[in-house]
């Protein structure tokens, strides 16, 4: 194997690749990282069997092959070197392979490349076509949402549905749950349902993010796997088994009481009573909605209380309920400048429903807690 | 206890008190921070015992009064206010002291005032002034190669040596050296000489790395203490009790070989040779210098190796040393932009002793790692 590739082509390359090394490799082999020369092209693999990541980037190939080495140093290595090519080598009868660039040459032992479990790129019944930031937004609102219980695994995955050109992002722990929606271009026949784990969601997440151009990326899906491209990164994984329990239900059908209440605000007054509130048992906030706006507070027998009044226009009637902070926090983080929340609520035992004032597209339900 | 001030100088003052405070108080009132309104100052203490840090702040007092509480919180309270002003205020019979500033109340318990243990304010036989920057330099060029090592409390500490109008600034952990020095405008009677912890310093550096201005630090001492006065901020601490070896005898009468390297080359060069060195037994880095400029070298039987080149002028004969990579780059480190070091060895079991090419007042000597 003898190739030359940009620095920074192959960095962002490990770097996207390397999401998919356990953080145990159970056998030593999947520590490693797959890197073959081939037609032109540099191919990146990386897996923990659930998930496969792909990364393609040019190259000028001397001599064809492949090489399996471990991931993170590898990542590590190639994200610090100072020059703008890497060369690539092997040498016959050495078990190492060199990477090379400018006065910096590392060679790294190989790992046998025949054991490498190679990603699956299976035949996929569907496909569609969605925006970058259309599907980031589905991802940020709603994965925030998930558990992280391993007892229940269908719970640390969101429940996607495509119905014609409507897809939907569900994600609960049981306490709360949240509702996300987008349109997309194409229209899929019949009602599509899976389960994907959020932690892959993440990932592409953070894979989107570190793309320049808007590009699209390309969803295909069949009964036990999904798989994203975007650009040259191709992410694939297992659905998780299971079914979410139907979410309709959660959704409460009328409201006594609504608050209307300005996010920033809102936020900032939360992050201040969290100081109080994390000292409880429960991590409880206490919002008291009336016509005088709404009184947030927290009492730990330990180190004090804390009392705040923030503007809240409040329709119906008066309402104290009382919530995990973390839950409030982690919705109120993920909006920011000028957005507005209208929560409907019936009584301090009931679940509240949470949703921008200016947008249909999401809903988020959190159950109080008994005080 | 009725008073008024600033929220920024009030979360300043609380995050340089704070410093004192241990990171595991030994008794409940040593997590307390001790807040005093007095003749239109709130004056704010910590203390671990040995440490002890006064501030005080300008204030409008309507009843005076002293509280004391969990330090940590309140640090957090007022860094997190979203107003100008907190108002600090008690009420007859009840056991909280309130911080209000804008529509947030906090309310703390109160824990015994009479219990603290107040910072004592000796009388000192010695002061001077000292530039902020050129204490700031003798901190950050001595402290990092002191020791962390409990079971030889003096190499914790640097050795202050005052004559005339020198101070120098010694730490050794044993394997490492280093002297910095500086003029002052003061000039000192007789030899002084004493260890001030290195926590203290580091304490000290944040803190005059907060403030604005360069009013110069006041410094005093005594046999057992030292004290440093920064703007409003007195910080006072137990010396160490000891002695430090002479340290002269460590450092090379002469050398056979200089290299002189490029300090930016240097760092970048070390920082990719880590990545394979911190797999190593000892973190252990081979330098070879010889006419063809410095080879770095670094060999894991796990990982793989490295080799890079990079420019050196060598005078003398060749010669082949390893050093703990960390002491090279704890020195490496604080150096910035266009330096350059000149480094004299003699062979590879004999100290290296490295210095700036256009300064006489750093000197850092490293013990080379047997091979």
């Amino acid at each position: 194997m003898n190739c030359i590739c940009s620095q920074k082509d192959f960095k962002d390359a490990l770097i996207a690749a390397s999401k998919a090394l356990p953080a145990k490799a159970q056998t030593p082999i999947l520590s490693g990282i797959l890197i073959t020369a081939k037609n032109n092209e540099i191919e990146i693999q990386a897996t923990d069997f659930s998930l496969g990541i792909i990364a393609k980037i040019p190259a000028e190939i001397e001599n064809e092959g492949a090489v399996v080495v471990n991931g993170k140093y590898i990542t590590e290595i190639i994200s610090k070197l100072a020059g703008d090519i890497v060369t690539i080598s092997t040498e016959e009868g050495s078990n190492l392979v060199n990477f090379k660039s400018e006065a910096a040459t590392f060679s790294l032992y190989l790992m046998d490349a025949e054991d490498f479990p190679k990603v699956n790129r299976q035949e996929f019944n569907h496909s569609f076509f969605i925006r970058n930031n259309v599907l980031k937004k589905l991802i940020v609102r709603s994965t925030f949402a998930s558990s992280t219980d391993d007892s229940r695994p269908v719970f640390q995955g969101c429940s996607v549905t495509i119905e014609n050109n409507t897809i939907s992002f569900v994600a609960t722990n049981t306490h709360r749950l949240v509702v996300a929606k987008a349109e997309i271009e194409d229209n899929i026949p019949g009602e599509n349902k899976f389960i994907v784990p959020a932690k892959t969601l993440n990932d592409l997440l953070s894979i989107i993010n570190s793309t320049q151009n808007d590009n699209g990326v390309k969803v295909e899906f069949s009964d036990k796997h999904i798989a994203f491209t975007v650009n040259n990164i191709f992410i694939t994984c297992r659905l998780i088994d299971g079914q979410f329990p139907p979410h309709e239900k959660v959704i409460p059908a009328s409201c006594e009481t609504f608050a209307e209440v300005d996010i920033s605000e809102f936020r900032a007054a939360i992050n201040r009573v969290e100081i109080i509130s994390k000292q409880t048992e429960y991590n409880t906030v206490h919002l008291s909605f009336s016509n005088e706006g709404l009184e947030l507070s927290s009492d730990s027998y330990e180190t004090g209380k804390v009392v705040e009044h923030i503007n809240a226009a409040v329709e119906g009637a008066d309402v104290e309920i009382a919530f995990n902070l973390k839950y409030i926090q982690d919705f109120l983080k993920i909006f920011g400048g000028n957005d507005e929340v209208r929560i409907g609520m019936n009584d301090k035992l009931s679940p509240a429903d949470f949703r921008l004032t200016d947008e249909e597209d999401f809903i988020y339900i959190v159950t109080p807690v008994r005080t």
